[in-house]
């Protein structure tokens, strides 16, 4: 699930940038998978749960499981709300040269947090899980980019443009807010304690 | 929770609205509150899961109320955010006139949504359930008013109140969903299927 959602997060990254609507069009169809995949994950955890009466760590980490499906396939919702936005704009690109570096920016970043995110999970790794938190924060500093460059005076794309790259800045950045929840969960169960106490 | 989440919501929307920023501080206080009752009701879940080792119904009634705790606990957030935005305008209005009435009603829309999504809980009154869907449609058309406001000749606030307006339209729209999904897990469990099959 996570290597899809990696994959959908890429793709509707170039798909946007490059206003590809065959790209856009993969991500939007191919989001179906995701949402089965998790469906199947989710049913065969509780049927473990079922089966196994499952105490303590186990349980911890069955319940964990389900949480963490959940916000992969969010983070799959949100990579196609980026292609859709890519596919409404089409035969235009939705971003603005302006900012072009800076979605791309957000979406490597953004790509490059749901892999460790991934190798998280595969190998349980505790400080890969914390430099995702580090990760995080450049997201948000892209994001605050993207405002201040809606606010400049020179800005000349309109309001609708403005609109468009709220909400895909917000895409990304809840994006990132869930892989960072995801490593989260894995360091908890792996330590006992919580990475970020404000969490 | 769900309770303490409509509070919150109307709150926050008064808060918005009127430029009351102990109001605003007020939500943005207790949604501690929220976040600790998901916390102590996730651990009591796992708890009788660990205990009981129920199957079936029964299990299938615990896990669904850790996916309902989780999304009372993101609708808490939503109001949070829009506290947050009222705020940050102090003591300016953060909405302008123009949107006020819209705005307003969104709120109300959306606290009906989560007051009958607690009686849903409450009562696992099914009909309640396919009802809240129905005002979702609402949510989502009041949503388009305000994206139509923005992009009118007239508009005349800026980028920056179409900003705060495009996020805030956003967290009203998400925190419906949240509800309209809590309705439709009570829907799923007490018939067995699905409310609407493209959820």
């Amino acid at each position: 699930m996570a290597g899809l959602v990696e994959v959908a997060m890429n793709n509707a990254t170039t798909a946007l940038l490059t206003a590809d609507l065959t790209l856009a069009e993969k991500v939007i169809a191919d989001d179906a998978i995701i949402d089965e995949i998790q469906h199947d994950l989710d049913a065969r955890t509780i049927n473990l749960i079922a089966r196994q009466s499952p105490v303590a760590t186990d349980l911890r980490t069955l319940v964990t499981s389900l949480r963490m499906s959940a916000d992969l396939e969010r983070m799959g919702d949100l990579a196609h709300h980026i292609a859709k936005a890519a596919r409404m704009r089409y035969p235009a690109t939705a971003v603005p040269p302006e900012l072009s570096l800076t979605i791309e920016e957000m979406g490597r970043v953004c790509v490059k947090i749901i892999d460790k995110t991934t190798t998280v999970l595969e190998k349980k790794d505790t400080e890969l899980a914390l430099e995702v938190e580090k990760d995080d924060d450049e997201i948000d500093s892209l994001h605050r980019k993207i405002i201040q460059t809606l606010l400049e005076p020179t800005w000349k794309h309109g309001i609708e443009t403005a609109i468009d790259m709220t909400l895909l800045g917000r895409y990304y950045e809840r994006c990132a807010d869930h892989a960072v929840s995801i490593s989260r969960r894995v360091y908890f169960l792996v330590t006992g304690s919580y990475a970020n106490e404000n969490s």
